[in-house]
């Protein structure tokens, strides 16, 4: 539709490449990709009103639900007796902040985001630590990206810290939902939804922010089990100039039939390759990354891809990244933010190179990877047939789980 | 997350790249786009209920909205007094079609219409005709079209013709709603949505399809007005082997902050470029179509993007080209699906071979456009100052008319 919907909007966006003549160097998707990369800045300061934790209403709820058997936990099918709300709209900004009982939301069917994608989210995950303490791990850079994915498709941006300080207070409040047990967590699930009820495409007006929260087991109960890959190429996850570096809704429908494909095909899941050069990207829906020893030198390298903007921003992947650098470096390591390829994965499985391969995110922590099939063959990632987890993948989730449940102290974690 | 969560699914996409090797024989982004390109055919018949029109069960509401003035409706801001809603879960299938009073839909807040972007529309419009019979325009492209979004996100597929026959009803049901004049319609706004309550990323086992009914008035109640455009390169809104040749709401938000940037610089809509090359794709949200004379011969040519992946299956492209083979071909005009290029379009500019340009979709059927801002210069495309409309634009408004309105008796007015 081309009539104008919104003259006269304040520009949110910094294009890095400008719109005038825009050389380009070589044909390789690389170059493309640097050349034609754009980023996106939270608009700033709205004039209307932010994110006010001062005002927060707590309703309780009148008939508390019993727990489950830890045991009996699935992944995001059961939730707490509240959920986290503030509206938004337009005109006055940040509603009140309310914690009231976990119930249904009611919209218009010409709710814009029943049509247009209008929604992002966040995971992230709540700990109990030793002394019974509730511990957020880096909520800051949840914070931040959910306001990067926000920005990305027009719903309104807030103060990181306020939201913060909100999801605390809700998940103290739910806090009798969390096992006191290694493992188990509490998964919380801030999300942004567009509400503006009209079917003209264009920035929604108004907005609902809700948080929920689900108590979730250990991601491998019994222990690692290496999982399977099929290398993907004949559908894209993500381009250059793209979305897929924001945590929108619109990144993840398009990707279940792929992994459909793969499942029938006996892989767990996709390993998303791009473009002619077979860049490996991302795992399913985690970031990936492998073990290799370097071919002259003997050196041993973790390898994962660079944010190009094809690539989640995980958080799962700055803190092994960081722990790696912090870590593996001094024993000798090298870390790298690189661009790699199948073929590359392919030879150093022939030579005897390839060390381990995991995924990262923030439902399984590391995710170990026997296997990746592509072009007809099976590239072993390293792993002995009796194996379930490389000794990198072992150390990244103690590591991280350290870091999580508070037994070390560390500016990660955050004590509600 | 690598948790095989659907093990045992049938194949429903047929790849038709190999994912054995696949030969790259240039680097060029057309060699790629024909390389990666793949279809999703609708599964075949389900062993589950399919929708049942003979089912229908209606309930009339007992508070009639009254009529606004037909000079006063906006697009998509209004609905009528019904809507249609057939519930579909994996087990069963298609439950009983209803008619019912326009309301709210209640819905848990971790569906995974919320979180994953599980949505994909139609946009179809009835019209009245001089006898006062209600026609829709092509149902059967809408179907189609729909049931193959549909299918790429792993919603439910279903019968053409009996999803044609129930918006049949409830169009003739809200009929008076459709003013008796030229120029207004009833929009039709047929919805699917995935409606598990579950985070757990996966093949929703559950889904609601509505249709919901605004009325509206001509898109351009005073005659045509000519927009202009920004050549958008910096962000990319289709892919090959992506999902933006199907009406998926996750094509729609990403758009959003692009078209404000073109906004606050005077350009009504994106003109969406693709690759180095800077091939033409879509405009907004509207196919485009560029006339232009052939430099060497002088012969007339209509031009539209072919459909390879990354262009929106219009059904008003698909009638702007019928028509144009039907009536302008036989006038010595050349009718093109093919690749073409910003350069080529202002070199037509500036040697004064543009004829003229314009959008086409159903909002607005087609849409004239003045000018294309490029590399930092404005691209005339070939209006006067003093012209709102070419004479092709003119000429497909008035043939699409006669057979939206009935005036041509012909096989793409379907009366209900």
């Amino acid at each position: 539709m081309l009539r104008p919907l919104f003259p006269g909007c304040a520009s949110s966006l910094r294009a890095a490449a400008s719109r005038t003549s825009r050389p380009i160097l070589s044909s390789s998707w690389q170059t493309i990709a640097a050349a034609r990369q754009y980023s996106i800045k939270p608009a700033t300061a709205p004039s209307t009103a932010d994110i006010d934790p001062t005002k927060l209403t707590i309703e309780k709820t009148t008939s508390p639900k019993s727990l489950k058997k830890p045991e009996d936990l699935i992944f995001g099918r059961n939730f707490t007796d509240h959920m986290l709300t503030i509206e938004w709209d337009a005109t006055t900004g940040w509603k009140t902040p309310e914690i009231k009982p976990y119930q249904n939301l009611s919209l218009d069917p010409a709710t814009c985001v029943f049509h247009y994608a209008f929604e992002c989210f966040e995971g992230m995950k709540a700990y109990r630590d030793k002394s019974s303490n509730i511990r957020l791990f880096r909520p800051d850079r949840n914070m931040s990206r959910f306001n990067k994915s926000a920005a990305r498709i027009a719903l309104p941006t807030f103060s990181p810290a306020a939201l913060t300080e909100l999801i605390a207070t809700f998940t103290k409040l739910e806090s009798r939902f969390i096992p006191d047990a290694r493992g188990y967590s509490l998964y919380l699930r801030p999300t942004l939804i567009g509400t503006q009820r009209t079917l003209g495409v264009g920035p929604p007006g108004s907005a609902l922010l809700y948080v929920i929260a689900s108590p979730v087991g250990p991601y491998y109960p019994t222990g690692f089990k290496a999982v399977s890959l099929e290398a993907t190429d004949y559908a894209v996850r993500a381009w250059p100039g793209g979305v897929g570096d924001k945590k929108l809704g619109a990144n993840y429908a398009p990707c279940i039939v792929p992994q459909r494909e793969a499942m029938s095909r006996g892989f767990q899941q996709n390993l998303w390759l791009f473009g002619e050069e077979e860049y490996v990207t991302e795992v399913g829906t985690m970031n990936f990354f492998v073990a290799i020893k370097n071919k002259e030198t003997g050196q041993k390298e973790l390898i994962t891809a660079p944010l190009d903007g094809t690539i989640l921003e995980g958080v799962t992947r700055d803190s092994v990244l960081a722990l790696a650098r912090e870590r593996l470096e001094p024993e000798g390591w090298k870390i790298s933010e690189r661009k790699y390829t199948m073929k590359e994965l392919d030879e150093a499985a022939e030579e005897g190179r390839f060390i381990e391969a995991f995924g990262a995110g923030t439902a399984a922590v590391v995710s170990p990877v026997r296997a990746v099939s592509w072009k007809g063959k099976l590239v072993n990632c390293g792993l002995k047939d009796n194996e379930e987890s490389g000794e990198i993948t072992l150390k990244m989730k103690s590591w991280m789980e350290a870091r999580q449940y508070g037994d070390e102290e560390h500016e990660w974690s955050y004590v509600c």
